[in-house]
């Protein structure tokens, strides 16, 4: 249980602990066959710098944080696999934080982490989160980065993917296949990514010639209890929708089970499209139509334009922002007839 | 972009930096006169400790690290809720790292720990993990927890379910559902998990007296293109199992699409039981019979009982250790005609 300090290695080799620190710093203060001797002993001793004296000496803790919703989503759980994989190249360690979509908790996470825990953040913001003090407050300090779900009052690196061409797609889509009568599912109005896509299918409702009182956008939120219903009260009537593009993957599961309960056939009576990553999509009953976001790849492009950003104190990081498409592909829950 | 630091606080209110931090502090030292006056100019300028230079002195991180193969996993993003909530009620921050189910990775991520960062650990290892030494190397220096993939070799709470059971359970089912050709799919023959499962499986093949060679163990991996190979040849072959076990959720998808190549009817000609914490096990098509574990409640166990230990040295940590129990769930892949 014996902890390898330099005070030990000093002991070990009757040297200062000034000496060895420099050793190991290899600075060139210390003769070669010191420094050798140093490192030698340290490696048989298994020594390791302690994480937090070596950070308030060089003032970088070589670590980031990644605040994103939560990680049973597919589209997060494979951005974080994207960011994870340049930081680790670039030998940097990653701190995941969840926010529960809770704006309350995206504040105190960011103000614990203004105490020099991490060098810069990678962030999507919560669906609360209407304003942005505590962003900007961590970015006077040090470099955010955003992917997905952005602030755009804050100039920094945004890597998205073309949420207002999806948006119009996925209501093309259902048009193409017949639908009149097709609603929106929405988790927020104020999140960029909902308001972008929710412009695309109001514009394509339009260019359509589709009947506007006919295409609502329906509020849901992060209360799977709360969304059953409010899918349910939506379907529940004689005047219907015969279409549904939902904005977050969340939502197949309510929509599936809603449908089941009501005893309304998918594609027959209802065409679904939604904007997943899932990869059990392929597999479900029926089979699900999916926006496919690319989200491993935009969880490196936010995590290189962090690292370039990190290591170059000059880099204008807007200038780093970047639009990687989605694709659509099509299954059975849009199958014609 | 000014740094707000004990230094400045003592600068503005012509004191010395050892009063503002014995302030800071509540050290009795320091009248309380004066410890309000620098507590309110603390708060009005926003300052916030510097994590490294807290943890240096206290010797304590307030952080914890949790190692768990990947969060696309419902069980692990399941469990990780489940320890984030007892972290946060405890003010302690959650260090999350995938080690991708290599055996490598876990190593290097507990000697980077080892260097102070965090004040123990739970972890549930690789399906790689053979040997011990990096976790024994790390547990002498801070406690480590174990829950659902334990190593038996290391003398710690380990959080389980009650992974013998659900596999005699499991292969139960399906016998009573006439299944006379079981296979068990499995990822690994060193994971503790596994092969409690596996031993379960035997038991109920020998007690049920269904003739071994008809029920395998088959190995699959980390690798969703090697899997769905290694079940295709296991599929595609006259005498092919009419029943299968699988150990891990993310097999589920390979077991589907196979049966949906080779146009083999789930339940009508193969009956499928998944180890899963899926919600989408219910829209599957068909929908999936499941052993469902306490992931979430796990996650609590073993963040409740490393908090424990880290706030009483005298704690036994062994002591700790329960084993949770999961549940079948039946539904349509194991439906008898």
């Amino acid at each position: 249980m014996r902890n390898v300090t330099i005070k030990l290695l000093a002991q070990e080799l009757g040297l200062s602990t000034a000496t060895i620190s420099k050793a190991l710093c290899d600075s060139h203060e210390i003769s070669e066959p010191t420094k050798r001797k140093v490192l030698e002993l340290a490696h048989e001793l298994n020594y390791v710098p302690n994480a937090y004296a070596s950070s308030l000496r060089g003032q970088k803790s070589k670590t980031i944080a990644v605040l994103i919703p939560e990680v049973a989503d597919s589209f997060f759980s494979l951005a974080l696999n994207g960011i994870e994989e340049v930081a680790m190249e670039k030998g940097y360690h990653t701190l995941i934080y969840m926010t529960h979509e809770k704006l309350e908790r995206e504040q105190a996470i960011l103000k614990a982490l203004s105490g020099g825990r991490v060098d810069g953040a990678i962030m999507s913001v919560t669906i609360e989160t209407n304003n942005f003090q505590h962003i900007c407050d961590f970015n006077r300090q040090r470099p955010v980065v955003f992917f997905d779900r952005v602030c755009n009052e804050i100039d920094t690196a945004k890597i998205t993917t073309n949420d207002f061409e999806c948006g119009y797609l996925a209501t093309q889509h259902l048009i193409e296949a017949g639908c009149r009568k097709i609603a929106l599912l929405a988790v927020s109005n104020s999140l960029s990514i909902i308001s972008e896509r929710s412009l695309g299918f109001e514009k394509a409702v339009a260019d359509f010639n589709l009947n506007e009182d006919d295409c609502p956008i329906v509020y849901c939120n992060d209360d799977s209890i709360h969304n059953y219903e409010v899918i349910r009260q939506l379907m529940d009537q004689d005047d219907r929708p015969d279409g549904i593009v939902a904005t977050v993957e969340k939502l197949t599961l309510d929509i599936y089970l809603v449908c089941k309960q009501l005893n309304i056939n998918i594609p027959q009576n209802l065409k679904v499209i939604c904007f997943s990553n899932q990869a059990s999509a392929i597999i479900l009953n029926p089979s699900l139509t999916t926006i496919t976001q690319p989200a491993f790849e935009m969880g490196k492009a936010a995590a290189k334009s962090l690292l370039r950003a990190l290591k170059n104190n000059e880099l204008k990081l807007a200038d780093e922002s970047a639009v990687i498409p989605s694709t659509l592909t099509v299954r059975d829950s849009t199958l014609v007839f």
